[in-house]
Order: C-alpha cells, then structure tokens, then sequence
C-alpha cells in the first residue's frame, strides 16, 4: 500500500502576528515545519505548537532559515558558511527544548524560503546547512527538493534525505518547479491540487506544465498553510488521499 | 580544604563587535556564562566558546537574558510570565546545542543583567525564569545571589541553587550589594578586589560599607570580563586563592 | 458646531505580516498614528500608508514606541532617558521622510502601548519623550491621556498637547481607564461603543463605570484597527457623529 | 590648488558595542559616513556623533545599508527594489533628525558594506538605492566607486555623484579594487597608505598592483576606522596631504 506524509510550515507567526491557523493544520498534515525565530517564530509560539503537534502524534521538524524577520526569509542572504552552520545549529536547539518538554523531539530540518531556493544549487550554503545539522544532531533526516545539492550532500553526510513535492505548483520537464512568477507557476483551482496530491502520490509523476508526464518521487507533499483557504484545501487533499487508499503517515 | 568557583560572563559579543577576551578569561575562571543571543551572542561565537571552554574543561553556564540587543538587557522588561519562561528555555537549548558539540553540556543557568537584578526580588518573573529552566532541564542549578527570590523558588522546584558573590562590589549590611551608582558602589583598587576575593571565599563573610563583617555565602566569585584589565585582575584573584590554600574549581 | 478627530493606528504590519486595514480604515479616521518601525512597521508599509493617508487627506502623526518588535511594544522597559528620548527622535525622522515624500508631513505624535501606559504616570519616561519630540520638532503636538505627565510636560515645553478618549474603554470616576483584565474594562457591544462615542464628543463628558457622569475632554477619539469588525466599527461611529451635526475633522 | 575630502565610516558601535573612535576621527575627516541603524549605530550614539561632527565643522553623511546588525551589513541581500528603497529613505530619514538637532543636515548618501560592493555592478537595487535617496531629499549627492552602476544612476537621477579612491587598498589595471582575501589587497604598511593618499590626490593616479599608472579620479578619500591604529594614519595621512600643499576639505 502506498503511503505518503504530509509536511506543512507552522508557527510562521511573530509576537503579535499569526500567520498560519496552526491548531487546524495540526489536524491535517504528518510532519510540522516549526518556524524556530529567525524568519518568524517567537519562543512561546514555538512552545505552543510542539505541544499541539506532540499531542496529536504529528512529527516535528525544524524548518530553519536566514535571520530575517523582516524578509520573512525570503531574502537570498551571502551568509559565510561557518556563520550559516552555526545559525542552524541554534535553531535546531532551540526548538529541541520545546518539542523534548512536549514528550517528543525534533525529527527533521526543512530550510525555509530563500535558503530552501539557494540550498537546490548552492554548494556552499548546502554544505553549510548540512554542517549545522550535523552539529545539532548527525542522525536528523533533512527534507528537500529531490536532485538538490542538499539532499546529495545530506546523504553524502549520513543525513537521511527525505524528498518532497509540491501539489500546488507546476513542474519543467526537467521536474523543477517553474518559479514563482511565471505565468501558471502557482496551481489555483483546489481540485486540481487534490488531483495532483493523489497523482504525485500513487504515480510518483506528475503532469509538466509541458504536458509531458515526468518523474518526482517524493515521501512528502508539501501543503501551503498561509493562504486563504489554505486548511480547506490541506484537508480535502487528506481526504481525497485516504479514500483513495493512500496512506497518509509521517516518513520513517 | 576550601574551595570557590570562578564564573565570568563570556562571548558577550555580537558578529562584529566584541566585548570580553574570551580566550584569556577560559585560562582562569572555572564556570563560564556563555550568552546565548538575546543580549549578546551570535551563533558563531556561543559555538566558538563552548569549544574553548570543553577543551579547557571549564563549566559551561547559560547566561539568559531579555531579548533586548540595544540595550545588551540591561533595561528591566515587563515581560509576561509565559513568555519569559519560554525565552529563557529557547536560550538554553541554543547554548545546548553547541555545548555538546563540543563534548559538553550546559551545566547551569545564570539570569544577566536587568533580569537578574529583577528576580532577585520580583516574584512573577523569578518563577518564570524557573519555568523556563524546568522546561529545558528540571535538573540545572541556577545561579544567583543569596536570598534572591529565584534561588529560592529553584530550590522550591528542585533545582539546585548556587549562590554566587561580587569581589568587586560594595556590600550593604544586610548582605545585598550597594547599588551601581552610589559612590563606593564599586571596588577600583585590585589589590581590594583580591583580598576581598580570599576572605570570601575563607571566611564566608565580607566587611560590609560600614565596616561591619557580614555572612555573604557564596559557592562561586563572579568575576567582570568586560572591563580594561580584567583578565589581568581575574588572574591575580585566582592566583590569591590558590597560593593561599584555596581549592579553584567548578560547583558540583 | 462641535468637532471631533479620529485617530487610529495604522500600519501596524511587519514585513510578511499585516495586522490593520489600513486601506479602509483611511476612508474613516482623520487622523493616522503611523507605526515607525520598533514595534511594528517595515518601511516599505510606512512609505505605503503615508501616501495612502497623504491622498486622502487625513493628517500622519508618528506612532513612537519601545523598541520591542518581539512584544508589540506592548512590555514596559526601562529605557534610560537619553536612549528613549533619542530613540523617539529616531522614529519621528524616519517617518518624516515618507510623509514629506507623500507631499504631506508628521504632524504630531503618540506613543504606542506600554510607553503610552508609562508616560501617564513615570515622570522621567514622559519628559524623554518630549526631549525626543523637540529633538525632531519642537513645534509637533503630542497626543496623549487627559491630565498625563506627558501631556502636562508636553505643554511646559510648547508642544500642543492633544487630549483623547477611547469609545470602547470602560472609564473609573477619575477618568482614568479600567485597566484591561478587569471585568466590563472593554464594552464589546458596537451599539454602546457608537454611543458612546457620540456622547463624548457632544457632551465632553462619559458615563463611568459606577454610572456615574465624568467629564472627559477629548479632542480625539481613538479608534481600534486590529480586532475584527474594527472597520465596519469605525464607519459606524463616523457616520453617527455626522448624522448628528458633529463635525469629523482632525484637530488643529 | 588641489584639495581633496578625507571621509571614514563613524558610528559603527550598538549598544554596548562601540567601533569607531568616533572622538579622535572626527579631529581629522572632513566627511563622516553615519551609520544609520541597520548594520551598527543606535540612536543616541547618531545624535552623540552628529553633534561631534557638527561642532567640528565636519560634513555629515548618511551610511546606509542592508538591514543586517548580525552581519554588520557585510552579506549581500536579494532585497527586492521597492523595500530596499523604502530602507534607504527610512535610515536617511533618522538620521537627519540627529543632524538637523546639531544644527547640521545630511549631505551625501554612501551604502555600507554589502550593498557599495553590490551597487558597483547590480543595476537593480543600484537603482532603489537612487530611489530611496531621491525619496528623502532629491539633491544628495551619492558617494561610491567611480564607475559604478550606483554613481551612474545617481548622476542621470540628477543627485550629484562624488567619486572615492581607498588608500589602503591594492588597484587592478582596470581601476577596480582587487577583493579582499587576494594577496596584498589591502595595503599593511603605515607609510606606503601615506604616500598613496598623497598621489591619489596630486596626480589623481595610483599605481596598480601590476605597476602600472592608473587613473583613478576621486574627489574624497575614504580612511578606514575601525582598525588598530586607525586614527594615527588617518592622522598621518590628513598631516602629509596638508604639508604638500593639498588642502583637505570636504567635497562641494
């Protein structure tokens, strides 16, 4: 039976901003990318949702990222790759103490935003988070692109490389995703995400904007949880999913 | 036989300012307060610390703070409980990380600052402090002044509370420092500053501003790092002790 | 005929994150507390909201506050004078810009959350801010509680100081302000907060909490942005003052 | 007779931090490059040095830079134009309030750090750079690297560009400064700095690293501050320039 996680980024607030509608995405997805205050993610948000996240048996991850709370991370930053490895290090950590208090532990790292974009093709930035990784912990899966300088250099580390795709974006033939920007780079009709949610999962393909059929193996779908709609739709590509026949389950 | 522990405030720089000889305070003290980002502390320097101190076998503390790197925390903060106590515990679990990088561990938590001086007496946010600690570690001493309202709700919690004097700080003649400010507030002469330091550490007991010898029971010295010659002055205190029969070692 | 002003904060997003409506509330007040960038406010929102305000016509005043983005500026600190005073400087400058660029200008200001709570009373804290307003303009008029140390300090050092009043805030006998937590501090109730509204601006007096009648004069009242229902709130209150002859228009 | 400017980064402390020896500086340049808030300088030490600065007669510019305190402003950043340029305006805006109060004004723009290097060829945020100094005050000049995108842009924009030279840094062929890291890229010795501002500023040439004549057209001279002995040779240089008969003067 083919079986599929479902990853979505949380606690993507700060102080007196939310961001995300944590406690619904908590009833939908497997694994939980906690914000862990560089981009966003105050300590006591941080808190909260390990404890939500804990409670209902969702896996949690650290989804670190350049400090810039003022870019959202989203900026590309020129950090040194000592600087870098120690930055995710701290995040690591710091979220460790929340998801331990909660009776359970950070169990992956998923880079966030402009970090997750460089990390595909950036050699040293990729090697700098693998390094920071393996200073927090060296048996920490890492959750990237698949084909990303990341994943190669995660597994090279002994990092499990764990591979996600994206159900509400469109792919090159190349199976990269079209950036943002783009005309149809962004997926808008719900069902046709649903579509794709159950297609990436049983298929391992998906249909390229091309409309040629290619191959993305992922062990995670990546859901969006900062739009309008955005817990609707999480929810019915769940269900779409389980009726299906497809589990859907935290990867090992 | 004797014997006192010497703490100092360590890698209290921030990227490219730096504040404390870190490398030549680790040859002296035996437990270092390392910042952990809030007052000070970027990620590279806290990794480079704690590697020093590991390597030269020196405790490394958590020196948690306000969030509050323009004012290096030194302005008090209506912070509310939940909030401080999940800081202090994000704190703690940065430092964490690099400590056992290092083949180490935090192995105590000291409040800086502003803060400090406000748990001594301030009831809500020394429980805070408490919580945050017990959140990251029920079984970390923390380190504070006699009497002070935070060593006796860690004690309450079971933490074990280590209490710590200023060899360099007028004492009133209940036992509680002059403050800043006040003329004599402040001990410029070195060669006070040693004595005091063995009498200290000898008799427990320290010649109050008026002349008065009073009990200030203190398992460690905290030694300032952050002014000119203080590592000289740190050395000379160090080597007091131990030519007079004074055992310089880490608290248990 | 009887004139009043509304203000309300606006702006008080932070890169990613958006808390105020800005665009609508700007069709409703006459008068727009700009967030400055240290609780809340990026300069790319600041730039936004002045050219917004500037096309319609409603007056930008500088919302100044503790640097706290972590806390909203909602957390008192002890900032020493100097600091906040230049800190406050700092602000109003900066927003100057956007304003003049606007075709527009600052043209008075207030402080924000728990610095607005402090300079009510603190003596020290309230003459900062007026040193801090001098610094940048010593012709603005400050915004503030009736019978505040600030607006008294205001006044002695020639700032025209403005008086408020909030609609939604229970009130003791001494026109002070049931603090929040207390039960009825907040009316919930739209219908009594338009009422009220109406009522304060005929009769410059209010019903307090014990019932009893208060005289509270306001040459501005202050709406809320950010819970919901805030805007269609606010055109309900503009709408029954002007149906019923008051004049909304911003204060002179 | 010739005359050339002398400018030096002043400010560059935070806090606690300080840097720059911005007292004994302020003895020797005829230009001071402020920093603004975002890579290094807190509100009271801008007012401290535009007041300094003002009093000596010394010109006061406006160092503007990435948001980036962690990094001192020295990792290039993906900032998109419109925040980038709404970032500018806002560090300009701040600190001509300090000038302003001094009794000054800010007279030039120069990027800091990350963003000079990245405006001498990345047409994009050169151009937001003209933008947010066009927003503060459409007739600044802009200092920067002769040739660079951010002088050209600057000079169409109708903002006055001034050109700089470094005198302690090694020249290619192409009158570009060979990058740091490279060998011999920054000039050690005291005396050969001495010799260099003199002939920048006689002959408006350099000697290449290849031993060429190059020409390098400057009409100020940045000295750097924040190195051991920093003072002295800026000292130095002002003394040797004085005594041959170049006058030493801030740029028109």
């Amino acid at each position: 039976m083919t079986s599929i996680d479902l990853n979505a980024d949380l606690g993507e607030g700060f102080g007196r901003w939310r961001l995300t509608d944590d406690e619904q995405l908590l009833t939908v997805v497997t694994s939980a990318n906690v914000a862990c205050g560089f981009h966003a993610g105050d300590p006591a948000t941080m808190r909260r949702v390990c404890a939500l996240a804990a409670e209902r048996g969702v896996r949690i991850g650290a989804q670190v990222s350049y400090r810039d709370l003022a870019g959202f991370g989203r900026r590309a930053m020129d950090v040194p790759p000592a600087e870098l490895a120690a930055e995710v290090a701290y995040q690591i950590g710091a979220l460790e103490v929340f998801a331990r208090a909660a009776g359970s532990r950070v169990s992956y790292v998923k880079p966030h935003g402009a970090l997750y974009n460089r990390v595909v093709h950036d050699e040293v930035q990729a090697g700098a988070v693998v390094d920071g990784v393996l200073l927090a912990d060296p048996t920490l899966p890492v959750l990237g692109l698949p084909g990303s300088r990341l994943l190669q250099l995660a597994d090279k580390a002994g990092l499990p490389p764990v591979t996600e795709a994206f159900a509400d974006r469109a792919y090159t033939d190349h199976g990269t995703l079209v950036p943002r920007g783009r005309s149809g780079a962004v997926l808008c009709d719900p069902e046709a995400v649903v579509e794709r949610s159950l297609d990436l999962a049983r298929s391992g393909q998906v249909t390229a904007q091309s409309g040629a059929r290619i191959a993305v193996r992922a062990r995670s779908l990546c859901l969006h949880g900062d739009t309008p709609g955005a817990v609707d739709l999480a929810r019915r590509v769940r269900e779409r999913l389980e009726t299906s026949g497809v589990r859907v389950e935290a990867f090992v």
